[in-house]
Parts: structure tokens; C-alpha cells; sequence
């Protein structure tokens, strides 16, 4: 039996961090874990800055509210539910993400969590579990499933490599070429066809 | 962060065995978990009666296309997956339940497989993992989630003494007097109330 984890941002919405920065005119807060391989120094990063210009959690939950999935995510997560069963695991945090999340249809998501003081300011935040997209990854194993995964980016290395099979979700060109041995998908369509042959048991080569 | 795990039959659709017994005229089919504790006698006692009636795959599939949710699972299942996160645990086949998981919205199902022969009828079954019920509940502990689990039967008892909180949901008396320490929802709106509890750190007596 099958599961596929899914990584969130750039594979079923935007990058969100992106999206705040490119809303409140802060374009010092667009690297990403794309850009920033060390989770830790790239949070510590954000939040020092959005204290420093007195941003509050709904000012960045303002600007979530207004975007929407990625074109043609929603079929295919629709579609992808309907044929096996699908968890999203994501170093994202649960009080940004809610909006996403219903028009998205509530899909099983696992992520993190923000300390917001009473004022309203980030003071810091809770990694639920550190590295836990590879820790689910080994435990679904662990229940026999054979796991599919997609990602695009560093945090996601782990997880592509403790799944039975792994897909490249329009990775940087970096980022593609030290994982050279994994297929890449462009569009929802092409992970579609390529999870839809990991479930034949057909091979794909990039 | 909070992660609940339900069970199934009984809890958001139908005893699918039962509804089947009664379409087919078949009242030896009506024992459920409910009533036999081994499951693996269970089935061994199901999948006969089965072959020796010359009832195949297709019959049965028939017979389920035909249900519902019971009244009230699919608000309910929608409230508890816009609060938190929800995998449904079930000792159910992939191959039975399709069409009542496209009238939930496909939830995440963590459930086994049927073995069917090129004639259409069952030849077997396959637990994907023995124990999961229990094994799921301690995976996602061990992943830093508060566990929340329901349930109505003997198969779930692992699971629910697993989980950080547990509920009954319509148990028998019986099940009910043997863990008379767990509150017991008769209702969706009941355990729609006992979750909201959980999450919010209260107690709940019976």
C-alpha cells in the first residue's frame, strides 16, 4: 500500500515568505529555504527582522489570506487523495498556513508552530520535531507503506532520500543537478503522470 | 500540536459487513468486531461463508456504492480537519471502502488490502501491519503529536489506550462497562464537544 508526502510551499502554494515580502515591500525577507539551507539561521533571520519593523503576526497572516494554491493544485492533490492516501510535511508554521489550508480542502498537513506574545509579535518559534519530514518518511515505512515523495529544495533532501521513490517539484537548477539520479516535474500534470507510474511500479528516469 | 485518529466503521460511515449482510440476505454476515475480538477468526469466518455462497468483489462493491456516511460524519470529519489533523485508522480493505471515502472527501485512511483471484472472488487478505491501530498512535507520539483518538470497539482498544485522550463513540455496553474510565459521545455534536475539550486541555469525565 502507498503514501505520498508532499512537500507545501512551491509544490501545492507559494513560497509564503515570498509572498509577505513581496506585499509589505521587504525584499530582504525573500530568501528561502531554496537560497538558506540552515533552517535555523534563515527563522532567526526573518524574525529579527520583522521585529526590528514592527511586523505582527497579522500582518503577515493579512497578506496569506489573499493568495491562493498553485494553478492546478488542487486537482492534483484532489486526484492524488483519490488514489492513494497523502500527507504534506512541511517546516511551515500552523498559524500562517490555515488560509491555504481550507481552500485546499484540509489536506493532512505536519508542520510547526509560532510562540506569538500577547502584543501580537513572533517572539519565536516550535519546531514540533527537528527533521521530522525524514523521521515521518522512516515511520510510514516503519507501517509497511511504500512511500512516494516530491520537494524542491534543501529541507526537503532528506525526505526525497529516506522515501522508496522521490520527484524533483521544480527544483533550482542547483539543486537538480546534485540530485541528478531523481526525476523533475515541471507541472502538476508531469508529477501527476510520474506518481501515477511510481503506482504502476514503472521505472522513471529524468 | 494535536493529531487525531479515528476509526472508521461504526465511528463515520456504516458496519460495512453489516450493511452487505442485510442487502444479500446473508444474517450470518452481521458479526462485527463488536462482537468477535479476533479479527483474523473474523474474516476467516466472513471469506468462507463468502466462497461458499459464490459471492465475488463486484457484489459486495455493489452493495456499498449503495451507503452513506452515517448522519452528521461529514460535517464533523470537516469541523475536526479545519481544527486539526485527522487520519482515520481502520481495520477496513482499500477495496471496499472507495466509494464512501469520495462521499468524505477522501480523508487520510491508514487501512489493509483484499487478495483478489482473476475470477473476481476473494481469495484472501492482506494486514498491511498487524497492530497498527496501536503502532500509528505511538509513530505519531514519538513524532511530538498530542494523540486524540475515538473509537467504538475491540480492535480500536490498543488505540485508544495508546493515545494521549480517548473517546468512545456509540461502544456497547459491554465495551463501554470494560473501560469505564473513558468518556463515551453518542453523537457527532458529543464528540464534536469532547474534542473541542481535549484541545483546549479540559477534563472530561463519563
Amino acid at each position: 500500500m502507498n503514501l505520498v508526502t508532499l512537500d507545501l510551499e512551491g509544490v501545492l502554494i507559494p513560497e509564503m515568505w515570498v509572498a509577505f515580502a513581496d506585499a509589505a515591500g521587504m525584499p530582504e525577507l525573500r530568501r528561502t529555504t531554496r537560497d538558506e539551507p540552515d533552517y535555523d539561521k534563515l527563522m532567526r533571520y526573518r524574525l529579527d527582522i520583522l521585529g526590528r519593523a514592527g511586523v505582527k503576526l497579522e500582518d503577515i497572516q493579512k497578506v496569506i489570506e489573499g493568495l491562493e494554491p498553485l494553478e492546478g493544485a488542487l486537482e492534483f492533490l484532489n486526484w492524488l487523495k483519490s488514489r492513494t492516501r497523502v500527507v504534506i510535511l512541511s517546516d511551515t508554521f500552523e498559524q500562517f498556513v490555515d488560509p491555504l489550508m481550507r481552500k485546499l480542502g484540509y489536506p493532512t498537513l505536519f508542520c510547526h508552530s509560532l510562540n506569538v506574545g500577547a502584543d501580537g509579535f513572533i517572539d519565536g518559534y516550535t519546531i514540533r520535531c527537528r527533521d521530522h519530514k525524514r523521521l515521518s518518511v522512516e515511520g510510514f515505512r516503519k507501517l509497511n507503506f511504500k512511500v512516494f515523495s516530491a520537494g524542491d529544495s534543501y529541507n526537503d533532501l532528506s525526505m526525497l532520500r529516506a522515501a522508496d521513490r522521490a520527484v524533483l517539484f521544480r527544483p533550482t537548477d542547483s539543486f537538480a543537478a546534485q540530485n541528478s539520479d531523481l526525476p523533475v516535474a515541471k507541472t502538476h500534470a508531469e508529477l501527476r503522470g510520474i506518481f501515477g507510474a511510481f503506482m504502476d511500479g514503472q521505472e522513471v528516469v529524468r
